[in-house]
């Protein structure tokens, strides 16, 4: 099972990294790329291309200010690809998530929350579980054990 | 195949049955309610516990301003759930894009643009297509005719 | 005389202590809580069915992000909910004050500002001043207490 | 049982008598007033001085554009004061909103959506809750009907 | 001397042709496409990639919401690439404009107002007067005539 | 020749005494207070009362947030107010901005750059300049050494 | 007494409009002009630079977008220029409000509310009171004629 | 070969320094200068109808907050102007991205990213590459080692 996780700068690493490491949690194989819509422009279309044919199933798109590369992605694969608009020093992210987020019709990114890694390794473990039972099984148990690290901070707590 | 798509509210209808539409048109039979994660809590948690049960796989929620429908249905299942921001008459749907958009870590919510009902549809279409190789296919044939469409009207155009 | 406190995550709790003080220091139990809309949605909505029954008057929410709690608390209960936006690190607390603010018809959350905890605090009280004269005079020394402060300040500024 | 309705302005009544018209429905008696924190200061400060004597229980402000209503009643009288933020013309009512909500330490007024009159008079309705059992009842009706609202529209969608 | 004018949906018409006559009053041929980033990124790569061998010298691409087209456009070609992010329904432009200027470093796209297609083509002719000193010419008469608009405007003001 | 130079808070005295330092060095004397528009109205609406009784000619007002001070002090006199809106560590200054700049009709807050006391005190010396003829002589003699500092940095700039 | 009142393009006059009415109002002889700090640099600075000469004793700028016309007359004259940012199609005014008040250290340009003509003119108008004592006291007359227009509207609601 | 660099203060020397360094890179003249529009309108005015006779064939401006310079410059020249967004500490850079680039008709800001030194310069190297067909080359090789340099981290990273 792969996913496939682009990011458009190494400098995105220490960010993206808490997605790919749930994505191995959950035993899901990242195919990790840095690759630039706009610097490497043939390279990131060749990879969406020949992502369903590698065996990727879900795109995951890491991106800052003119955020382009999740659709960029989008447009070369019937694949789903998530976008993670990434903080910007300036905008905070503003940039990122409208470049992201406002897809024109027909080619859809779904947009995780700004630097949002972990949520979009486990939006692809969600559509995965379309397929894949286990990964479904697994999602919920991380739902549990997110709400049990919750009730037991909230157990801890003393006024 | 079934999609879930709920919206908080009956006056979100013109926008979010575009999308309907065009799940209609790829076979997908969407499940439409109007559940509002304010006014019927109980009732929205119920809808999304049973989702799965219910053979849904994918939910779609519409909400506007302070959108926390697409959250709540999140928070209560294990399905990928993709929210639609409504455009606002006052903020012009830039409260409602980040009530949806900025989840927590853990829960995500695959946001479209605003007002994306379209992409939504094409979005869990996409994600069918994990499970389903004729949805990825008609979702090829979709972009294909997209493709064209732009090629005709660019063909067209005469300066 | 209890006021509920909920926050959304352990890391809230250095901002909403200072409202915690407060109502210790005018003689309110506060009854602290971390819990979280999307991660222990059943334990929200229990927390805020019950509130009234476990004798709450009023109940305080802090979360940030795409911040529900204040909703869904609101949602549960006829008790007046007030809503502390958290500040985040991207967008400043803008997207914690849109989605607690911007409340459709039905279900208000009385809003304070971003990071105002104390003001969560103060107004709670001003609301059990309808019920508790003693809250009422309690709260009119601290204004008369806060008007001392500034005048003192004003009074020692030397140019 | 009374609740102060202060406008800043005749052109915001539109608006405003959505609330005051819910305030009747609950048997609550409005004080309605048009009074603008800048062109008429002391008869503000007035009437919130005189509020609590004149059995005024809450405070409803709505002023648009740099809304200093809310806070300047706020500012002399320890009743609760609920803002609501008028919609405008340019921004969209963002400024109403951060002029109303972002409140220094001491002074909290309870804000409300953009344009959300309806709400302003629910949460005073809250608050008088909290004295007045028959308010709560009358709260919890209402909250009733609204989800049967809902539920009507929900059983009437067809797709 | 070629202009390209390309629009990533015939929707952008009525704007962008502002910019494609003043192309053509200036005796600039231009050359006007319909072309997607998104649904047909081929068709606009080869575009980009082969404007310079076709005589193009300076590339404008009009684009809205996630703006894509000047970002792709640049990333394929040494041209010069001018981007006019189109005004949107929602957030006025803002999304348009982020996605357009805030490129990363390495790929400049020359960014003009929101709708600003008039603007686009003088500067696409101020660039074309570096080589072209007819068109250097020209736009200083151009400037030279809306000085004396103004002027003419300035002196029938009556007051 | 007085000014009155109010704050919010002493906090914001670091910021607001580099315009207090312009007004002393242009031989104005700075009336210097800290007066609360919600912890002190009355003592803020007396000072603004009596501040042309009092020999002041011109007032600035420095507050933050909801920032309603100069609003609150252009109520209650005919002298012309300068607001500068405080940076806020959460929004940047942009609450502060709106509620300083966006009066209604008939109070008018001469509104300053986001922390600009020089500027505040530069523009109460241009006031001052309408009656008093050394104001205006030294106010031209300081733009003039304004240009001479640019002019040295730039002639001792090297590349 | 004289007041200039410049506004960037000749379709900002009816709101500008509103404040050359006040002026006449209130016996100052406005001296109207179109000029624009990017289309007639050089009459724009002529004018800003002769003003003093021609007797006029505040500037008043209304400009819309990347306004610079305020900024630009400050920067010839050591007159008060006020600046009128004028509401924008696509970003209400949010631009024009940021480029006119955000000016660096040493060249104000007091601001008012986008659109704010009539502010912009009462702002004159107390800075004319500084010299000329008839105009503080027609001030205070408009004053005290607002506040009766708001008492009249107060005591004509009824509830 | 000669482009002009002009900086609106001292302090933006850190940042637009990068944009220097690859002009010299390319091989091309960079005519620093420090010129505010505010403070040295003169001298603005006279170095930008001067730099065309001066060889000068672009013009790079960078500034923050309400940034005019670019408009100043490009009033007076048919000359392209680049703008330069700088990042402020209070918005962003917000202020001064709209200040550049929202220029009226007539008169086009060619705007990069908040910040983009290195890219106005890559911006300005396109020009000339209109003309100059080494330049284009260089520009050609610049773009390939940026792919190169991608690329190189790409095939480094390993997870």
């Amino acid at each position: 099972m792969k996913v496939g996780v682009v990011m458009g700068s190494k400098s995105d690493l220490p960010v993206v990294e808490k997605g790919i490491q749930i994505l191995k949690d959950f035993g899901v194989e990242p195919v990790v790329r840095i690759l630039s819509a706009h610097r490497t422009p043939s390279q990131a279309e060749a990879f969406s291309k020949e992502a369903e044919a590698n065996g990727i199933e879900v795109i995951i798109a890491a991106a800052g200010k003119a955020a382009h590369l999740g659709g960029v992605l989008a447009a070369n694969t019937p694949l789903p690809v998530i976008g993670i608009p990434m903080k910007t020093s300036d905008l905070g992210g503003m940039d990122s998530l409208l470049s992201t987020v406002q897809m024109p019709k027909g080619v859809p990114v779904a947009t995780v929350a700004i630097g949002g890694a972990e949520n979009a390794a486990l939006l692809a473990i969600q559509m995965l579980g379309l397929k894949y039972p286990e990964m479904r099984e697994k999602f919920r148990d991380y739902k549990k054990q997110q709400e049990e690290d919750i009730l037991k901070a909230d157990s801890e707590i003393e006024y």
